[in-house]
């Protein structure tokens, strides 16, 4: 356990949002509850809902397995999974310690994509015993959603289920990351006027949402992107990269740039920070190209506060708080992308779903209402959740990963 | 898949309860859902319900594990697990299958016990594999609610996981059914005026059911029980018998008495029957002691109809469906079990707890109510799942099994 990130974590926090927080989880016991759709008022409810009515929908099922979804909560509900190994800031804390986010992800989904979902947590931190467990329940719900599951075993995992599973395997902390980061980029660079094939974009942090942004700028037509960790850049032959850089090392930073932060961020157009608070200094920040881009995104505390980028030359700033302009949350892609993906029972999200979810979520900014302040729509803009499900419905239906 | 039972079960049922009970289940697809708990109107929702506030529960359970029955869903929720092996009277039909039914509990639960329950179906017929992904996913769950897995391994896989898990693990098909038949038999009992020590208990049908209700009679004081299945009776030194009936019968049939049941049911107290429709005859209930006791319990069909028993002689009869008299039906017991249980976290679901909770259904029927046609509750009966949570609760502290 990271305890330097728990400390920052809590001082963070004012003790009213520590200690109320506290009192509704108890006052509440967790975030979620089960409820029936059907009554069971007497006999005749009974024997619909249970014996012997039951047996029609078992039968269906027995006879064909799509047919789970039109009898069964199969088409409307999502497993959330951790294993509590890479929990927000606060690292490898158990997979139990990992249930309240879990149940806070399944209260997004219901909230923001009307997707039922169920928290589990998998008590074990062996990929493999991972993979299959969660094969093994998969059959019973119509997409998978991991969580706080830590880099490197969070590829192996999501590669391995996505290979075995006819059902969407979408681990969060990666793509929800990528999408939204795609999202304001496009407004981002609409802004500064650049063309995202011609920027050097650097990544710090190469664990589960640094290697995946880098992935999904790359599919958008990013081609200059350079990912660095806390030992400098990432590069191709280095061979104390765990494999998932090895892999990343092999399509990014083509021209070998080795260096600590501060050399490689000289001349970038954008800064797209999942690392930790504090790292990026104002003079890092002067040493970008004109009309920077900088997304601070680590939280509690940026990598740099809005003001000082402000001051150092950034043009557009993003954070992941609620309480600066341009939030780059996840919940602006995760809710819908799951609500699109369940309507037309997709078999995968791929990345062309999820740069059509980008875009589905930087369009909500019009021409008109784009600024510098205002580049990727709030959580609480109802319209998010449908402008990326209905990206992620003609996504699936054009490339025919759909069912229906 | 035993295609005779799916015929007999689809006969048995109107056409109108089929098609209406498809329409109902197309209609909500599927019997349960998930919804929250705390509002998420407003930036400060989010703050309290997610990050950061949602750092304090996390860092509680990291702490110490039991503060997730405090500040998560773990306290009331329950795990309904089933791989599809053994699924209502129509065999294996594959876990998906088994959907519907899991489904069915977990409304049941809610219904009947105010407790939430998520649906589970494990794709494996492994048991180890079964024993280890239950294991696995089981951490985030006040219990465990084992439902239609096949026997023997049902039993294999419920005695590991009891061993290995500090939560309550219980196989509805075993102890749902030994708990209604012992309310019922101790009512029975009383009418007939015999001695539960005393009486010769014949048990049709050597599955999951049988020997978990010969095991519980046992536990309360029943000295002669003999089992049968389809080849007989089920006798010590058999070594065709698989190894839960091996086990069994070594404190059961203690004269070692052999043949098909119209042998073994000549002067029986009492017939149990969990076996199949029509295997019992007139003749073989005129054979059995005066004041005989029949539980026909074979769903659709009884062993025997009620109005053929009677003919023959028995005194008190009982079946597993509505519309008779004296409905044995497991959803007297499991919600009032887990109901208990959950609230004072139990760790184990023990005997003595089922035997409580036996007592507690049958006192329900106060000496003035009890006769022939009425020896148990109706499961409308709202009394059930408090008097049944009331037992399983001061059984679980005095014997020390409760956490709080």
């Amino acid at each position: 356990m990271n305890y330097y990130y728990i400390i920052v974590q809590l001082y963070s926090m004012s003790i009213n949002v520590k200690e109320e927080s506290l009192r509704l989880h108890r006052e509440k016991r967790g975030k979620i509850e089960v409820v029936g759709t059907m009554p069971l008022r007497n006999g005749e409810d009974l024997a619909l809902a249970y014996t012997p009515g039951i047996a029609g929908p078992c039968l269906e099922i027995a006879k064909d397995k799509e047919n789970a979804y039109e009898y069964t909560i199969k088409g409307r509900t999502v497993a959330v999974i951790t294993n509590g190994t890479a929990v927000l800031g606060l690292g490898n804390i158990g997979s139990l310690a990992g249930l309240p986010v879990v149940e806070g992800k399944a209260l997004l989904l219901k909230r923001f994509g009307n997707v039922d979902a169920m928290p589990i947590c998998v008590d074990s931190t062996d990929a493999d015993d991972i993979v299959n467990t969660i094969k093994n329940i998969a059959i019973g719900f119509g997409g998978i959603h991991l969580e706080d599951i830590k880099s490197p075993e969070c590829f192996y995992i999501e590669e391995k289920l996505k290979e075995i599973l006819d059902i969407p395997v979408y681990h969060d902390d990666q793509h929800g990351t990528a999408i939204v980061v795609l999202a304001g980029l496009y407004n981002a660079l609409k802004i500064v006027d650049k063309d995202i094939a011609k920027i050097k974009v650097v990544i710090n942090g190469a664990g589960a949402s640094g290697i995946a942004t880098a992935k999904l700028l790359i599919s958008a037509g990013a081609e200059n992107i350079i990912l660095c960790d806390i030992n400098g850049a990432v590069a191709d032959g280095d061979t104390t990269l765990n494999d998932p850089q090895q892999k990343i090392a092999k399509v990014t930073n083509r021209s070998l740039e080795k260096g600590k932060l501060e050399d490689i961020i000289k001349n970038a157009d954008v800064f797209i920070g999942v690392s930790d608070g504090n790292v990026v200094t104002k003079e890092m920040v002067e040493s970008m190209n004109e009309d920077s881009i900088v997304f601070a995104l680590a939280n509690p505390i940026p990598e740099i506060m809005p003001d000082e980028a402000k001051k150092a030359g950034a043009r557009v700033i993003a954070t992941g708080r609620s309480d600066f302009p341009n939030q780059i949350n996840n919940v602006l892609a995760f809710p819908g992308i799951f609500k699109g993906a369940l309507k037309v029972r997709a078999k995968d999200i791929c990345d062309e779903m999820k740069i059509a979810a980008a875009k589905g979520i930087s369009n909500l900014i019009n021409d008109y209402e784009l600024n510098e302040d205002n580049i990727v729509p709030t959580v609480f803009n109802e319209d998010v959740s449908n402008a990326v499900a209905n990206a992620v419905i003609e996504t699936a239906i054009k490339l025919d990963i759909a069912r229906v």
